[in-house]
């Protein structure tokens, strides 16, 4: 079973990180990191850089599609290669995901005109444009259609991937192994549960803020 | 501030990439992933890269050190250079930290000796081995040495640092950006909850139950 996980620069690193994480322990799966020019991919915050190792050409009809976000999405989602494989890719995959701003690709893609879907939660209302119900859950299925909230509910997202590729056991099996009991030290990881200066703060300052004035 | 992320082949790519997340977004932070020799590190899984930009002598006394874990382990812990560099960063650093088997890596240092210290759930006992005080907890601070459980966990340890070196309000912040308010679809990231026979096969299949026989 082929995952592609697309990259660019200017991704987030958990976005893509957390699902391959818990994806290339799945039984069968073979996990590939594809970008329109294969080679070294920066992350957001700049210091890191993942390789992609093949280009999308080379990976035409993945069971599994993972688009992730980070501020780079703004490029890539005018790039009409990484749109024209997108909209192969989903034509014949088995899920076509995305992780926080990852599923505004997917819509420019227009593969979510329709569709309820997530993102983060800075860039939700931003999915109206391209046709989709903006649904404010940590994980959204609709049909082979897969959209996760921010950065780390791509984790969750793989999981529940995982339990539907391979079963309940598997999934538990993976967690068990990444240790997935998660703590936070914060209740802050929610518009809903964060301080509201903060989320008023960060809300602000948010390229999405800028866009819409 | 520097923060140095150390890596080397068979490390657990979401061992090293979650603090990442957390600890390149702490203002004044710079984040550098670095290696006995720099270039492409393979994750344990081996379909991903990652790079290290530095070799270990260009960053001799960052403020942070970071050791993530991985199957890998096994080799970098009797690797001199490795184990000669984290003495001596970790003698003028002000937090020496590891995520998952890393601990065994900072404990073959010498670095753990009659200090509490965690690792993944299925290498705890090794702790002893090192003078270690095995605590299964998700985070264990013992002075300035900060242990994390299994993969996933370095996690919550690099908010819980985040706050301590930048306090409350910027580590609450980067959870709501990385929207880590997490919801696993199963409760079985623990081997106090995760069920009974899946605990009981991986234990088996354990390469420290293994090394145990």
């Amino acid at each position: 079973m082929d995952v592609a996980i697309l990259i660019y620069d200017g991704f987030t690193a958990l976005d893509a990180v957390g699902p391959y994480e818990v994806l290339s322990r799945v039984p069968g799966a073979a996990v590939t990191f594809v970008a329109a020019e294969p080679g070294p991919k920066r992350t957001d915050t700049g210091s890191l850089a993942l390789i992609a190792e093949r280009a999308l050409g080379e990976l035409r009809a993945p069971a599994v599609v993972l688009v992730p976000g980070g501020p780079g999405e703004a490029v890539a989602s005018q790039a009409e290669p990484v749109l024209d494989w997108l909209r192969a890719a989903h034509a014949t995959s088995t899920w076509t995901t995305s992780v926080c701003t990852g599923s505004l690709i997917l819509g420019a893609a227009g593969i979510l005109d329709g569709k309820r879907a997530t993102s983060h939660w800075l860039a939700l209302e931003r999915l109206r444009s391209f046709g989709a119900e903006p649904t404010a859950a940590r994980v959204v299925f609709d049909g082979k259609v897969v959209t996760a909230a921010g950065v780390s509910a791509g984790i969750d997202m793989a999981l529940a991937l995982a339990a539907r590729i391979a079963g309940d056991e598997v999934a538990q099996s993976i967690q068990l192994m990444a240790e997935y009991d998660p703590q936070p030290p914060f209740d802050a990881g929610s518009p809903a549960t964060a301080p509201a200066p903060i989320v008023e703060r960060l809300r602000a300052r948010s390229r999405f803020a800028r866009d819409a004035r």
